[in-house]
């Protein structure tokens, strides 16, 4: 059974037939030949990074999918190929499973990457999705490329994703814009090429530990300070309206992550931005820039800035410090 | 906690550097440049594939990378890197994950791969490794090209690890030879390309179904049916000692899996087997051939050959067929 789901689904996709894709699924290995090749790994397990009641096994899939593609756009590389390794209980080895591939699928043709095989085993309970993607990465753009007058752009509105999850939380159903924000995160993998071709990128991340965290991250691996203006982070109405007032919806977007929006530094992208917009039909906004220094701050609307405290990302300061 | 633990070990692997290690940890993804590249992935789940009283956290993590680079092997390419994900309960994210990395990083630096980056998260209760392996490919062997008449040959000793199982799952403690086969499988990559380099080798795959459900993918890959020695089939002597008679040993070594040696289809494998043995101190052994038709069967000491049906391959004439 399990074998038999795995190609069950990578079958489906060998047409258009990629030619870097030497060889698909039904050997030891896939072999892929793309030249230099970004890969990232990301695992997700049940009840850790997601609920069964929050999501239909397509949507876990997608997710799953999505969330590590999403480290392929944060290197301005172009999505080739993935594999999934899927542990699950045996009572789910069937029709979930195969929703669950299904949903890892249809990320992956989005994206434009072939799912080139993987793993399917038994867990004792719950569900663990682990996918690693691969990306042609002629010219990777790093996070340490950052230096201190460098403009920081966000795509995207963000905080959904955040809403969603507190929403779940506190015993609510997020409305359907929060639950799809969470659901479905973006593809930005296109965007981040359009912009590394456009202007001049120096560093780059997706916003996976919120907009403060991540913004750290590139601080810290560029060996400057970051500062962000407040009033200008695009925060997603329905997040606004979930949370009750503005204030509040920014620390969801600051400090909650898991948008999967991209995060750039770079010069002359107010420039390209109205180009990028009509392009992608995507937001594109200004929310700060580097400095020297070290760390992040935020602008307030008098001007001053303050040491962002932001819950949620905790590892902020270790991760890259 | 988990960043660090991931960082810690890989910045230890980083020198001597392999040029075409773009880029190693700390960004969102590893770059590799190796030409055309073999991909397998494989994931091992606590309490099915392995159990904690049987393996140290080392031997886990060892046994994790072995049996996925293993997959490499089974290409014949050349170990290039390799991202592991790891999920495991927060009691054991100190100390515990970190032996478990020790271990991966020991196989990984024994095939000659580096370590690129991955992923540590939370589990709700037990330990899940996956490992996902690169291998530099330029001419994949695979399992589809077996014709009548190539010879088969089996590297190493077979039924070890299937023997240590078997101890421990009736309560007994397997001896040392037996649990190092089970704890520490052999990494056969260079023997891979050797063989590939110095004979006309065909098919080739690594034993993790057992020999007979292995020569049976190889037989349904290429086409052809597979003809087993059961005389032929060179046994581990713990595990004769072990199962009790050579006969119950070799229904071990045909049907227990786990081996992670290589089985070869092809030609001109005699004439070069003396050399591989000097120069490997590995046992290489003919153990049949490919003929005309499907399926394996088994030559008895009488030259007449029946059906194989050994148990421990469910999977065979399915996975397959």
């Amino acid at each position: 059974v399990e074998f038999d789901l795995i190609r069950r689904f990578v079958e489906g996709l060998r047409s258009p037939r990629d030619p870097r894709v030497r060889v698909a699924t039904g050997d030891d290995c896939a072999v892929l030949d793309a030249g230099p090749l970004a890969i990232s790994i990301d695992m997700v397990v049940e009840d850790v990074h997601f609920r069964r009641a929050w999501l239909g096994p397509e949507e876990i899939g997608y997710r799953a999918a999505a969330a590590a593609l999403s480290d392929l756009a944060a290197m301005a590389a172009e999505p080739v190929g993935l594999v999934a390794s899927l542990a699950l209980p045996p009572s789910d080895a069937g029709d979930y499973a195969v929703a669950v591939m299904r949903g890892v699928r249809e990320a992956a043709v989005a994206a434009g990457a072939t799912l080139l095989g993987g793993d399917v085993v038994r867990s004792r309970e719950g569900l663990v999705v682990d996918l690693c993607v691969f990306g042609h990465a002629p010219e990777p753009v790093r996070r340490s490329g950052g230096r201190p007058g460098d403009e920081l752009w966000v795509t995207g509105l963000l905080g959904g994703a955040a809403a969603a999850v507190a929403a779940w939380e506190s015993g609510r159903t997020p409305e359907e814009a929060l639950r799809r924000a969470f659901a479905r995160p973006p593809l930005r993998a296109r965007e981040a090429r359009w912009l590394a071709d456009h202007a001049d990128v120096r560093a780059l991340i997706d916003l996976s530990d919120g907009l403060a965290g991540d913004a750290g991250h590139i601080a810290a691996a560029s060996g400057v300070g970051a500062v962000l203006d407040g009033a200008a982070v695009p925060v997603d109405a329905a997040a606004t309206a979930f949370a009750g007032s503005a204030e509040a919806a920014r620390q969801l977007a600051l400090g909650g992550g898991e948008d999967y929006e991209l995060l750039v530094a770079g010069r002359g992208i107010g420039a390209v931005a109205e180009a990028f917009r009509s392009s992608f039909g995507t937001a594109l906004t200004r929310v700060g820039e580097l400095v020297d220094g070290g760390g992040v701050r935020l602008r307030g609307a008098d001007g001053g800035t303050r040491p962002l405290d932001v819950g949620g990302f905790s590892h902020f300061g270790t991760e890259d410090g």
